[in-house]
């Protein structure tokens, strides 16, 4: 199962911290796919996330996080910045998607942009995600701002938009794309039992 | 717990087919609430529905519900006009909201718009749905014609606005809002045991 996520994303957040132990218990292989939403936003007329440029929606987003993440026991805190520039974690995450501490990396940015209200734009709050993980941040850092590394996400960000996608988190198994943290179960499902309806959409 | 629906709307048709049975297994009284989503969204600056406006999101949303009513062994079949004019059948649903046949009626004309393909607005199609009900179909339309009944909607399509509503179908659980087919049984489960979450937003 590929899971496309995005830092900035609030209902990704959930879905991010939950999918690697459902995934195990599922055993579905995971890829987890960094990408930014700011490109599709913008090919859609939006300069900004839909739930600030609709601000009902928005309201309603912030209390339904609130209840998911009271119900999975996840600590969260409103963000005082939204949606925060996930670029530079973005690129870290797509330039080092196969190794073994990817998602442990992935969890701690998420934790500290929605529980500890840290900027992950910055680079000092990266280096803090991975300083448990025994890394170099400065190096990792550097790598994954290299010419090949930028040019790798945004390949990613397109193969994204090829693949339909338009928000995140997105999960996909066997061309099939499941949108949003609640259908998360239902994308497990799928790989071990396809839907018998002939796909015409 | 209220259930707001609104005929055109294309999860709507799964919630309403299901909500029935799955609120009497919880044990939790149901109201039927019809609603029109059009001045809402006019509200936003949508002049139709977002998945016409959006068609990457529209393609998926059309995939999502062939497969969410092949789960439920849902007959479905895509309306060759989307989204159809509502406003009569909601007026009925809003006029007989209290009326034992309610339920059958609001999945009948379901039914014929996302099952049979008819013309849900209509006035020979929806007697035909309330034929079955033994009901004389000229009199009921009639009757949800009247200028009470067109302000009745009116009055309950503001108190939509006035709760939080913007999309269908929404759930509404002691102030609690939950929007969207998938959160049914989220709304189910807070009638019983709430959240201990604190509301923020």
């Amino acid at each position: 199962m590929q899971f496309w996520f995005e830092f900035a994303s609030t209902y990704s957040y959930p879905a991010a911290l939950r999918v690697e132990a459902l995934a195990r218990q599922h055993g579905v292989p995971l890829k987890w796919n960094a990408f930014l939403l700011g490109p599709l936003f913008q090919a859609q007329g939006w300069n900004d996330s839909p739930f600030n440029l609709f601000p009902v929606q928005g309201r309603y987003m912030w209390r339904d996080l609130e209840r998911i993440c009271g119900d999975l026991a996840l600590p969260f805190r409103r963000p005082s910045q939204f949606p925060r520039h996930s670029v530079l974690a973005a690129r870290v995450a797509c330039r080092f998607a196969d190794e073994p501490w990817l998602p442990a990396f992935v969890r701690a940015v998420f934790q500290a942009n929605f529980a500890d209200d840290q900027d992950i734009s910055q680079p000092a709050v990266l280096e803090r995600c991975l300083a448990p993980l025994d890394l170099p941040g400065n190096t990792v850092l550097e790598e994954a701002q290299s010419p090949a590394s930028k040019a790798a996400l945004r390949a990613q960000t397109e193969q994204a938009v090829a693949l339909g996608i338009f928000g995140a988190p997105s999960f996909i198994v066997d061309n099939e794309l499941f949108w949003g943290n609640d259908p998360l179960e239902a994308a497990l499902a799928w790989t071990r039992a396809p839907s018998p309806v002939k796909k015409t959409y």
